[in-house]
Protein backbone atom coordinates (compact mmCIF):
# COMPACT_ATOMS: atom_id res chain seq x y z
CA UNK A 1 0.00 0.00 0.00
CA UNK A 2 1.09 3.07 -0.59
CA UNK A 3 2.05 5.91 2.09
CA UNK A 4 -1.28 8.51 3.09
CA UNK A 5 -3.60 7.81 0.95
CA UNK A 6 -7.38 6.43 1.86
CA UNK A 7 -7.57 2.80 1.70
CA UNK A 8 -11.07 2.23 0.17
CA UNK A 9 -13.03 -1.29 -0.45
CA UNK A 10 -14.75 -1.29 -3.91
CA UNK A 11 -17.48 -4.39 -3.98
CA UNK A 12 -20.33 -5.06 -6.13
CA UNK A 13 -23.32 -7.34 -6.63
CA UNK A 14 -22.90 -7.58 -10.78
CA UNK A 15 -19.91 -9.27 -10.27
CA UNK A 16 -16.13 -9.06 -10.71
CA UNK A 17 -16.22 -8.24 -14.59
CA UNK A 18 -19.73 -5.89 -14.09
CA UNK A 19 -18.58 -2.30 -16.21
CA UNK A 20 -20.70 -0.48 -13.04
CA UNK A 21 -17.87 -1.93 -10.73
CA UNK A 22 -14.82 -0.67 -13.07
CA UNK A 23 -16.51 2.16 -13.29
CA UNK A 24 -16.16 2.66 -9.93
CA UNK A 25 -12.71 1.16 -9.20
CA UNK A 26 -11.53 3.55 -11.76
CA UNK A 27 -13.33 6.49 -9.94
CA UNK A 28 -12.10 5.63 -6.61
CA UNK A 29 -8.07 5.38 -7.95
CA UNK A 30 -8.14 9.21 -7.62
CA UNK A 31 -9.06 8.97 -4.03
CA UNK A 32 -7.11 6.41 -2.56
CA UNK A 33 -5.56 2.69 -2.73
CA UNK A 34 -8.20 0.75 -4.32
CA UNK A 35 -9.22 -2.95 -3.23
CA UNK A 36 -11.96 -4.87 -4.86
CA UNK A 37 -13.83 -8.05 -3.69
CA UNK A 38 -16.35 -8.84 -5.70
CA UNK A 39 -18.58 -11.83 -6.37
CA UNK A 40 -17.75 -14.56 -9.10
CA UNK A 41 -20.86 -13.97 -10.51
CA UNK A 42 -24.25 -11.69 -10.41
CA UNK A 43 -26.12 -11.73 -6.84
CA UNK A 44 -28.55 -9.46 -7.54
CA UNK A 45 -31.58 -9.78 -5.32
CA UNK A 46 -29.51 -11.43 -2.62
CA UNK A 47 -29.89 -8.91 -0.26
CA UNK A 48 -28.16 -9.39 3.07
CA UNK A 49 -27.66 -13.05 2.50
CA UNK A 50 -24.33 -14.76 3.75
CA UNK A 51 -23.26 -18.28 3.44
CA UNK A 52 -23.23 -20.78 6.10
CA UNK A 53 -24.39 -23.90 4.54
CA UNK A 54 -22.00 -24.36 1.78
CA UNK A 55 -17.94 -23.26 2.08
CA UNK A 56 -16.52 -20.34 0.17
CA UNK A 57 -13.82 -19.49 -2.76
CA UNK A 58 -11.99 -16.61 -2.23
CA UNK A 59 -9.22 -16.25 -5.00
CA UNK A 60 -7.07 -13.36 -5.74
CA UNK A 61 -7.68 -11.92 -9.50
CA UNK A 62 -5.17 -9.89 -11.97
CA UNK A 63 -7.49 -7.95 -14.03
CA UNK A 64 -6.05 -4.26 -13.24
CA UNK A 65 -2.25 -4.12 -12.83
CA UNK A 66 -2.68 -1.87 -10.29
CA UNK A 67 -5.17 -2.85 -8.20
CA UNK A 68 -6.03 -5.38 -5.30
CA UNK A 69 -8.15 -7.50 -6.57
CA UNK A 70 -10.19 -10.94 -4.84
CA UNK A 71 -13.12 -12.54 -6.70
CA UNK A 72 -15.23 -14.85 -4.02
CA UNK A 73 -18.32 -17.75 -5.18
CA UNK A 74 -20.10 -15.61 -1.72
CA UNK A 75 -22.73 -13.49 -2.04
CA UNK A 76 -21.91 -9.65 -1.37
CA UNK A 77 -22.26 -9.16 2.13
CA UNK A 78 -19.49 -12.84 2.42
CA UNK A 79 -17.45 -10.89 0.03
CA UNK A 80 -16.78 -7.79 2.20
CA UNK A 81 -16.80 -10.34 5.04
CA UNK A 82 -13.38 -11.68 3.89
CA UNK A 83 -12.62 -8.16 2.69
CA UNK A 84 -12.38 -7.36 6.92
CA UNK A 85 -10.98 -10.44 7.49
CA UNK A 86 -8.55 -12.01 4.88
CA UNK A 87 -7.26 -9.19 3.00
CA UNK A 88 -7.59 -5.98 5.60
CA UNK A 89 -6.98 -8.58 8.66
CA UNK A 90 -9.20 -6.06 11.35
CA UNK A 91 -7.09 -2.18 10.10
CA UNK A 92 -10.47 -1.25 8.28
CA UNK A 93 -10.29 0.23 4.76
CA UNK A 94 -11.84 4.06 5.20
CA UNK A 95 -14.37 3.87 2.85
CA UNK A 96 -16.40 1.04 1.49
CA UNK A 97 -18.72 1.45 -1.68
CA UNK A 98 -20.87 -0.75 -3.53
CA UNK A 99 -21.74 -0.69 -7.35
CA UNK A 100 -21.71 0.70 -9.40
CA UNK A 101 -25.20 -1.24 -9.58
CA UNK A 102 -26.67 -2.10 -12.96
CA UNK A 103 -30.07 -0.23 -12.02
CA UNK A 104 -31.95 1.48 -9.64
CA UNK A 105 -31.71 0.42 -5.54
CA UNK A 106 -34.38 3.19 -4.32
CA UNK A 107 -37.09 2.85 -2.14
CA UNK A 108 -38.31 -0.78 -1.07
CA UNK A 109 -35.13 -2.16 -3.29
CA UNK A 110 -32.79 -1.08 -0.54
CA UNK A 111 -33.87 -4.44 1.30
CA UNK A 112 -33.64 -6.64 -1.54
CA UNK A 113 -30.56 -5.43 -3.00
CA UNK A 114 -27.04 -7.28 -2.65
CA UNK A 115 -25.51 -4.15 -3.77
CA UNK A 116 -27.16 -1.86 -0.66
CA UNK A 117 -26.73 -4.86 1.73
CA UNK A 118 -23.02 -5.18 1.02
CA UNK A 119 -22.39 -1.16 1.90
CA UNK A 120 -25.05 -2.31 4.93
CA UNK A 121 -22.08 -4.75 5.81
CA UNK A 122 -19.48 -2.65 5.48
CA UNK A 123 -21.51 0.02 8.14
CA UNK A 124 -21.79 -2.78 10.37
CA UNK A 125 -18.50 -3.48 10.18
CA UNK A 126 -17.61 0.63 11.31
CA UNK A 127 -16.97 1.10 7.73
CA UNK A 128 -17.92 4.63 6.30
CA UNK A 129 -20.08 2.63 3.52
CA UNK A 130 -21.82 4.61 0.08
CA UNK A 131 -23.90 2.08 -2.55
CA UNK A 132 -24.11 3.57 -5.69
CA UNK A 133 -26.74 2.31 -8.27
CA UNK A 134 -27.79 3.77 -12.05
CA UNK A 135 -30.73 3.65 -14.03
CA UNK A 136 -29.88 1.49 -16.38
CA UNK A 137 -30.03 -2.22 -15.86
CA UNK A 138 -28.05 -3.67 -19.45
CA UNK A 139 -24.78 -4.60 -19.28
CA UNK A 140 -23.72 -1.86 -21.45
CA UNK A 141 -24.86 0.79 -19.69
CA UNK A 142 -23.03 4.24 -19.51
CA UNK A 143 -22.10 5.63 -16.47
CA UNK A 144 -20.20 8.92 -17.12
CA UNK A 145 -22.45 11.51 -15.90
CA UNK A 146 -22.91 9.70 -12.31
CA UNK A 147 -18.77 9.65 -12.07
CA UNK A 148 -18.15 13.37 -10.88
CA UNK A 149 -21.52 12.79 -8.07
CA UNK A 150 -19.39 9.35 -7.37
CA UNK A 151 -16.02 11.29 -6.83
CA UNK A 152 -17.64 14.28 -5.25
CA UNK A 153 -19.66 12.10 -2.63
CA UNK A 154 -16.88 9.80 -1.92
CA UNK A 155 -14.97 12.59 -1.29
CA UNK A 156 -16.80 14.22 1.29
CA UNK A 157 -17.41 10.80 3.09
CA UNK A 158 -13.88 10.04 3.87
CA UNK A 159 -13.43 13.80 4.40
CA UNK A 160 -16.40 13.88 7.09
CA UNK A 161 -17.17 10.16 7.38
CA UNK A 162 -21.06 9.73 8.55
CA UNK A 163 -22.87 9.58 11.55
CA UNK A 164 -22.89 6.51 13.60
CA UNK A 165 -24.84 3.52 12.49
CA UNK A 166 -25.66 5.02 9.18
CA UNK A 167 -24.34 4.28 5.45
CA UNK A 168 -25.54 6.15 2.29
CA UNK A 169 -28.15 4.78 -0.72
CA UNK A 170 -27.22 6.81 -3.93
CA UNK A 171 -29.03 6.47 -7.33
CA UNK A 172 -28.71 8.39 -10.40
CA UNK A 173 -31.92 8.70 -12.75
CA UNK A 174 -30.39 8.10 -16.44
CA UNK A 175 -31.26 12.04 -18.11
CA UNK A 176 -29.21 14.36 -20.29
CA UNK A 177 -27.94 16.13 -17.14
CA UNK A 178 -28.31 15.45 -13.37
CA UNK A 179 -29.73 18.09 -11.74
CA UNK A 180 -27.79 17.88 -8.33
CA UNK A 181 -28.11 15.85 -5.19
CA UNK A 182 -30.97 15.45 -3.29
CA UNK A 183 -31.04 13.98 0.38
CA UNK A 184 -34.01 12.02 1.10
CA UNK A 185 -36.20 9.47 2.77
CA UNK A 186 -37.20 5.99 1.27
CA UNK A 187 -40.87 6.24 -0.77
CA UNK A 188 -43.23 4.20 0.91
CA UNK A 189 -43.30 2.18 -2.51
CA UNK A 190 -43.77 -1.96 -2.80
CA UNK A 191 -43.35 -4.58 -5.35
CA UNK A 192 -46.89 -6.03 -6.56
CA UNK A 193 -45.43 -9.46 -7.70
CA UNK A 194 -46.29 -11.86 -10.30
CA UNK A 195 -45.27 -15.33 -11.48
CA UNK A 196 -44.77 -16.09 -14.69
CA UNK A 197 -46.41 -19.92 -15.04
CA UNK A 198 -44.56 -22.06 -17.20
CA UNK A 199 -44.53 -26.05 -18.42
CA UNK A 200 -41.05 -27.87 -18.10
CA UNK A 201 -40.33 -30.52 -21.13
CA UNK A 202 -41.48 -33.02 -18.50
CA UNK A 203 -45.24 -31.32 -17.94
CA UNK A 204 -44.03 -29.90 -14.26
CA UNK A 205 -44.79 -26.26 -13.60
CA UNK A 206 -42.41 -23.81 -12.73
CA UNK A 207 -42.42 -19.88 -12.16
CA UNK A 208 -40.34 -16.77 -12.76
CA UNK A 209 -40.80 -13.98 -10.14
CA UNK A 210 -41.92 -10.61 -11.66
CA UNK A 211 -43.08 -7.84 -10.33
CA UNK A 212 -44.38 -4.20 -10.97
CA UNK A 213 -43.25 -1.30 -8.44
CA UNK A 214 -46.23 0.72 -6.42
CA UNK A 215 -45.60 3.96 -5.54
CA UNK A 216 -48.58 5.58 -3.36
CA UNK A 217 -45.91 7.76 -1.80
CA UNK A 218 -46.07 10.83 -3.55
CA UNK A 219 -43.91 12.85 -0.68
CA UNK A 220 -41.64 15.23 -2.85
CA UNK A 221 -38.62 14.53 0.05
CA UNK A 222 -38.63 10.64 -1.49
CA UNK A 223 -35.88 9.06 -3.18
CA UNK A 224 -38.55 8.49 -6.21
CA UNK A 225 -39.43 11.69 -6.33
CA UNK A 226 -35.42 12.76 -7.18
CA UNK A 227 -35.53 10.61 -9.32
CA UNK A 228 -38.03 11.27 -11.30
CA UNK A 229 -37.77 15.47 -11.45
CA UNK A 230 -33.72 14.76 -12.73
CA UNK A 231 -31.60 14.83 -9.61
CA UNK A 232 -29.47 11.59 -8.04
CA UNK A 233 -30.71 10.56 -4.35
CA UNK A 234 -29.29 10.30 -1.60
CA UNK A 235 -31.13 8.59 1.54
CA UNK A 236 -28.92 8.10 4.75
CA UNK A 237 -29.64 4.30 6.08
CA UNK A 238 -29.57 2.72 9.02
CA UNK A 239 -28.66 -1.33 10.01
CA UNK A 240 -30.81 -0.81 13.65
CA UNK A 241 -34.56 -2.41 12.43
CA UNK A 242 -35.74 -1.58 16.45
CA UNK A 243 -39.13 0.12 15.67
CA UNK A 244 -38.63 2.38 18.80
CA UNK A 245 -41.50 4.32 18.56
CA UNK A 246 -43.20 1.18 19.00
CA UNK A 247 -41.98 0.07 21.89
CA UNK A 248 -43.91 1.99 24.07
CA UNK A 249 -46.75 0.99 23.21
CA UNK A 250 -46.32 -2.68 23.03
CA UNK A 251 -45.20 -1.84 26.76
CA UNK A 252 -48.87 -1.51 27.22
CA UNK A 253 -49.90 -5.02 26.58
CA UNK A 254 -49.80 -7.34 28.87
CA UNK A 255 -48.37 -10.77 27.61
CA UNK A 256 -48.87 -13.27 30.62
CA UNK A 257 -48.66 -16.67 28.85
CA UNK A 258 -49.36 -18.59 32.60
CA UNK B 1 -61.41 -22.50 4.35
CA UNK B 2 -63.98 -22.64 7.65
CA UNK B 3 -66.02 -19.53 7.94
CA UNK B 4 -64.72 -16.88 10.76
CA UNK B 5 -61.47 -17.98 11.96
CA UNK B 6 -58.77 -15.64 10.81
CA UNK B 7 -56.05 -17.15 8.09
CA UNK B 8 -52.71 -17.58 9.50
CA UNK B 9 -49.95 -18.25 6.92
CA UNK B 10 -46.77 -20.27 8.59
CA UNK B 11 -43.71 -19.89 7.23
CA UNK B 12 -39.87 -20.36 7.92
CA UNK B 13 -36.53 -20.91 7.18
CA UNK B 14 -35.14 -24.14 8.25
CA UNK B 15 -37.74 -25.89 6.05
CA UNK B 16 -41.00 -27.48 5.30
CA UNK B 17 -39.57 -31.01 7.58
CA UNK B 18 -38.23 -29.20 10.58
CA UNK B 19 -39.59 -29.64 13.72
CA UNK B 20 -39.99 -25.92 14.31
CA UNK B 21 -42.32 -25.29 11.74
CA UNK B 22 -44.54 -28.31 13.06
CA UNK B 23 -44.66 -26.48 16.05
CA UNK B 24 -46.11 -23.55 15.00
CA UNK B 25 -47.92 -24.54 12.84
CA UNK B 26 -49.83 -27.13 15.24
CA UNK B 27 -50.44 -23.97 17.73
CA UNK B 28 -51.74 -21.80 14.97
CA UNK B 29 -54.26 -24.39 14.25
CA UNK B 30 -56.13 -23.45 17.91
CA UNK B 31 -56.31 -19.78 16.70
CA UNK B 32 -57.56 -20.30 12.83
CA UNK B 33 -57.30 -21.85 9.53
CA UNK B 34 -53.50 -22.70 8.77
CA UNK B 35 -51.53 -22.18 5.15
CA UNK B 36 -47.94 -23.31 5.15
CA UNK B 37 -45.54 -22.12 2.62
CA UNK B 38 -42.25 -23.19 3.42
CA UNK B 39 -39.05 -23.78 1.53
CA UNK B 40 -37.73 -27.39 0.64
CA UNK B 41 -34.50 -27.31 2.06
CA UNK B 42 -32.74 -25.47 5.18
CA UNK B 43 -32.13 -21.57 3.93
CA UNK B 44 -31.06 -20.17 6.97
CA UNK B 45 -28.80 -16.82 6.88
CA UNK B 46 -30.35 -15.94 3.33
CA UNK B 47 -31.68 -12.55 4.81
CA UNK B 48 -33.95 -10.78 2.42
CA UNK B 49 -32.88 -12.59 -0.79
CA UNK B 50 -35.41 -13.25 -3.06
CA UNK B 51 -34.51 -15.90 -6.50
CA UNK B 52 -34.37 -13.82 -9.43
CA UNK B 53 -31.93 -15.24 -11.77
CA UNK B 54 -33.00 -18.91 -11.77
CA UNK B 55 -36.60 -20.27 -11.78
CA UNK B 56 -38.83 -21.52 -8.87
CA UNK B 57 -40.87 -24.68 -8.08
CA UNK B 58 -44.15 -24.28 -6.25
CA UNK B 59 -45.94 -27.42 -5.59
CA UNK B 60 -48.63 -28.52 -3.26
CA UNK B 61 -47.59 -31.10 -0.37
CA UNK B 62 -49.85 -33.26 1.98
CA UNK B 63 -48.52 -34.03 5.02
CA UNK B 64 -50.69 -33.27 7.41
CA UNK B 65 -54.17 -33.79 6.51
CA UNK B 66 -56.06 -30.71 8.19
CA UNK B 67 -52.95 -28.25 6.84
CA UNK B 68 -52.67 -26.42 3.32
CA UNK B 69 -49.29 -27.19 3.02
CA UNK B 70 -47.08 -25.49 -0.24
CA UNK B 71 -42.96 -26.12 -0.36
CA UNK B 72 -41.27 -24.17 -2.72
CA UNK B 73 -37.33 -24.21 -4.22
CA UNK B 74 -37.07 -20.71 -3.43
CA UNK B 75 -35.80 -18.53 -0.41
CA UNK B 76 -38.02 -17.62 3.01
CA UNK B 77 -39.09 -14.47 1.18
CA UNK B 78 -39.96 -15.93 -2.18
CA UNK B 79 -41.92 -18.34 0.08
CA UNK B 80 -44.37 -15.24 1.42
CA UNK B 81 -44.66 -14.13 -2.18
CA UNK B 82 -45.98 -17.29 -3.52
CA UNK B 83 -48.14 -17.26 -0.80
CA UNK B 84 -49.37 -13.53 -1.29
CA UNK B 85 -49.77 -13.97 -5.28
CA UNK B 86 -50.44 -17.81 -5.59
CA UNK B 87 -51.82 -19.10 -2.86
CA UNK B 88 -54.48 -15.87 -1.33
CA UNK B 89 -54.16 -14.19 -4.83
CA UNK B 90 -55.00 -10.63 -3.20
CA UNK B 91 -56.96 -11.87 -0.24
CA UNK B 92 -54.52 -11.00 2.77
CA UNK B 93 -54.30 -13.47 5.63
CA UNK B 94 -54.80 -11.53 8.73
CA UNK B 95 -51.56 -13.04 10.36
CA UNK B 96 -48.39 -14.40 9.30
CA UNK B 97 -46.04 -16.30 11.18
CA UNK B 98 -42.45 -17.06 10.57
CA UNK B 99 -40.27 -19.94 12.55
CA UNK B 100 -40.61 -21.77 15.32
CA UNK B 101 -36.26 -21.22 14.17
CA UNK B 102 -34.03 -23.27 15.72
CA UNK B 103 -31.47 -20.50 17.04
CA UNK B 104 -31.79 -17.07 18.38
CA UNK B 105 -32.31 -14.20 16.19
CA UNK B 106 -31.73 -11.12 18.48
CA UNK B 107 -29.66 -7.85 18.19
CA UNK B 108 -27.93 -8.18 14.28
CA UNK B 109 -29.10 -11.48 13.75
CA UNK B 110 -32.35 -10.07 12.27
CA UNK B 111 -30.46 -8.73 9.53
CA UNK B 112 -29.21 -12.03 8.34
CA UNK B 113 -31.64 -14.33 9.51
CA UNK B 114 -34.44 -16.02 6.59
CA UNK B 115 -37.20 -16.16 8.99
CA UNK B 116 -37.05 -12.75 10.33
CA UNK B 117 -36.92 -11.55 6.27
CA UNK B 118 -39.98 -13.80 5.73
CA UNK B 119 -41.65 -11.69 8.61
CA UNK B 120 -40.30 -8.45 7.29
CA UNK B 121 -41.64 -8.86 3.83
CA UNK B 122 -45.28 -10.01 5.44
CA UNK B 123 -45.27 -6.94 7.23
CA UNK B 124 -43.76 -5.19 3.85
CA UNK B 125 -47.51 -7.00 2.15
CA UNK B 126 -49.12 -5.15 4.89
CA UNK B 127 -50.10 -8.54 6.52
CA UNK B 128 -49.43 -8.23 10.80
CA UNK B 129 -46.39 -10.91 10.93
CA UNK B 130 -44.14 -12.18 13.43
CA UNK B 131 -40.95 -14.00 13.96
CA UNK B 132 -39.76 -16.73 16.55
CA UNK B 133 -36.85 -18.48 17.64
CA UNK B 134 -35.92 -19.91 20.22
CA UNK B 135 -32.12 -20.81 21.77
CA UNK B 136 -31.37 -24.65 20.35
CA UNK B 137 -30.24 -25.05 16.78
CA UNK B 138 -30.14 -28.98 17.08
CA UNK B 139 -32.93 -30.91 15.13
CA UNK B 140 -34.58 -32.02 17.71
CA UNK B 141 -35.08 -28.77 19.85
CA UNK B 142 -37.62 -29.20 22.54
CA UNK B 143 -40.08 -25.76 21.66
CA UNK B 144 -42.76 -26.62 24.16
CA UNK B 145 -42.16 -24.10 27.14
CA UNK B 146 -42.73 -21.96 23.54
CA UNK B 147 -45.15 -22.62 22.92
CA UNK B 148 -47.92 -21.51 25.09
CA UNK B 149 -46.02 -17.49 24.53
CA UNK B 150 -46.51 -18.13 20.86
CA UNK B 151 -50.02 -18.83 20.95
CA UNK B 152 -50.63 -15.42 23.34
CA UNK B 153 -48.28 -13.37 21.60
CA UNK B 154 -50.25 -14.13 17.85
CA UNK B 155 -53.46 -13.94 19.49
CA UNK B 156 -52.87 -10.26 20.92
CA UNK B 157 -51.79 -9.25 17.35
CA UNK B 158 -54.71 -10.77 15.71
CA UNK B 159 -57.09 -9.25 17.94
CA UNK B 160 -55.22 -5.69 17.99
CA UNK B 161 -52.45 -5.68 14.82
CA UNK B 162 -49.68 -3.56 14.76
CA UNK B 163 -48.55 0.02 14.32
CA UNK B 164 -48.29 0.54 10.61
CA UNK B 165 -44.83 -0.56 9.47
CA UNK B 166 -43.48 -2.47 11.94
CA UNK B 167 -43.65 -6.47 13.24
CA UNK B 168 -42.35 -8.23 16.01
CA UNK B 169 -38.86 -10.23 16.47
CA UNK B 170 -39.40 -12.67 19.34
CA UNK B 171 -36.86 -15.11 20.74
CA UNK B 172 -37.05 -17.58 23.59
CA UNK B 173 -34.18 -18.82 26.25
CA UNK B 174 -33.56 -22.10 26.98
CA UNK B 175 -34.09 -22.35 30.39
CA UNK B 176 -36.36 -24.26 32.67
CA UNK B 177 -39.15 -21.11 33.08
CA UNK B 178 -39.39 -18.54 31.04
CA UNK B 179 -39.76 -15.65 33.42
CA UNK B 180 -41.50 -13.75 31.19
CA UNK B 181 -41.53 -11.32 28.34
CA UNK B 182 -39.86 -7.89 27.65
CA UNK B 183 -40.72 -5.48 24.98
CA UNK B 184 -36.74 -4.62 24.14
CA UNK B 185 -34.71 -2.71 21.69
CA UNK B 186 -32.05 -5.09 19.58
CA UNK B 187 -28.84 -4.88 21.42
CA UNK B 188 -25.92 -3.17 19.14
CA UNK B 189 -23.97 -6.34 19.10
CA UNK B 190 -22.12 -7.83 16.15
CA UNK B 191 -19.81 -10.90 14.80
CA UNK B 192 -16.37 -10.66 14.57
CA UNK B 193 -15.76 -12.91 11.40
CA UNK B 194 -13.76 -16.09 11.21
CA UNK B 195 -13.04 -17.89 8.14
CA UNK B 196 -11.92 -21.43 8.66
CA UNK B 197 -9.25 -22.35 5.60
CA UNK B 198 -9.28 -25.63 4.23
CA UNK B 199 -7.88 -27.89 1.48
CA UNK B 200 -9.58 -29.18 -1.02
CA UNK B 201 -8.57 -32.98 -2.94
CA UNK B 202 -6.74 -30.46 -5.52
CA UNK B 203 -4.78 -28.64 -3.45
CA UNK B 204 -6.89 -25.45 -3.41
CA UNK B 205 -8.23 -23.46 -0.86
CA UNK B 206 -11.64 -23.09 0.18
CA UNK B 207 -13.11 -21.32 3.85
CA UNK B 208 -16.21 -21.71 5.83
CA UNK B 209 -17.50 -18.48 7.27
CA UNK B 210 -17.86 -18.81 11.29
CA UNK B 211 -17.82 -16.07 13.42
CA UNK B 212 -18.50 -14.94 17.11
CA UNK B 213 -21.21 -12.41 18.38
CA UNK B 214 -19.60 -9.57 20.48
CA UNK B 215 -22.24 -7.82 22.51
CA UNK B 216 -20.58 -4.29 23.92
CA UNK B 217 -23.93 -3.24 24.57
CA UNK B 218 -25.24 -3.47 28.20
CA UNK B 219 -28.28 -1.93 27.96
CA UNK B 220 -31.36 -3.34 29.90
CA UNK B 221 -33.58 -2.56 27.99
CA UNK B 222 -32.08 -4.78 24.95
CA UNK B 223 -33.55 -8.13 23.51
CA UNK B 224 -29.87 -10.22 24.53
CA UNK B 225 -30.27 -8.87 27.96
CA UNK B 226 -33.69 -10.11 28.43
CA UNK B 227 -32.58 -13.30 27.14
CA UNK B 228 -29.73 -14.00 29.33
CA UNK B 229 -32.01 -13.24 32.25
CA UNK B 230 -34.68 -16.01 31.42
CA UNK B 231 -37.05 -13.52 29.60
CA UNK B 232 -38.57 -13.45 25.64
CA UNK B 233 -37.62 -10.85 24.33
CA UNK B 234 -40.16 -9.10 21.63
CA UNK B 235 -38.35 -6.43 19.68
CA UNK B 236 -40.72 -4.18 17.36
CA UNK B 237 -38.73 -4.11 13.82
CA UNK B 238 -39.44 -1.91 10.72
CA UNK B 239 -38.63 -2.40 7.40
CA UNK B 240 -38.18 1.31 6.56
CA UNK B 241 -34.60 1.27 6.60
CA UNK B 242 -33.93 5.48 6.15
CA UNK B 243 -31.67 7.29 9.16
CA UNK B 244 -34.22 9.75 9.30
CA UNK B 245 -32.28 11.52 12.06
CA UNK B 246 -29.35 11.89 9.77
CA UNK B 247 -31.23 13.96 7.03
CA UNK B 248 -31.00 17.20 8.84
CA UNK B 249 -27.19 16.76 9.42
CA UNK B 250 -26.43 15.70 5.83
CA UNK B 251 -28.51 18.72 4.32
CA UNK B 252 -25.70 20.75 5.77
CA UNK B 253 -23.27 18.94 3.20
CA UNK B 254 -23.09 20.83 -0.16
CA UNK B 255 -22.42 18.24 -2.83
CA UNK B 256 -21.45 19.59 -6.17
CA UNK B 257 -19.87 18.00 -8.99
CA UNK B 258 -20.05 20.86 -11.77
Amino acid sequence: MKNNKPTILVVNDDGIDAPGIRTLLEAMKELGNVVVVAPDSPQSGMGHAITISRSLRFDKVHIYPDVEMYKSSGTPVDCVKLAVNKVFKGKKPDLCVSGINHGLNHSINVIYSGTMSAAVEGAIENIPSIGFSYDDFTYDADFSKCVPFVKEIARQVLEKGLPAGTLLNVNFPKVDKIKGVKICRQANAKYAEEFDERLDPHKRNYYWLTGVLQNNDKGEDTDIWALDNGYASVVPVQFDLTAHHAIQYLNNWEINAE
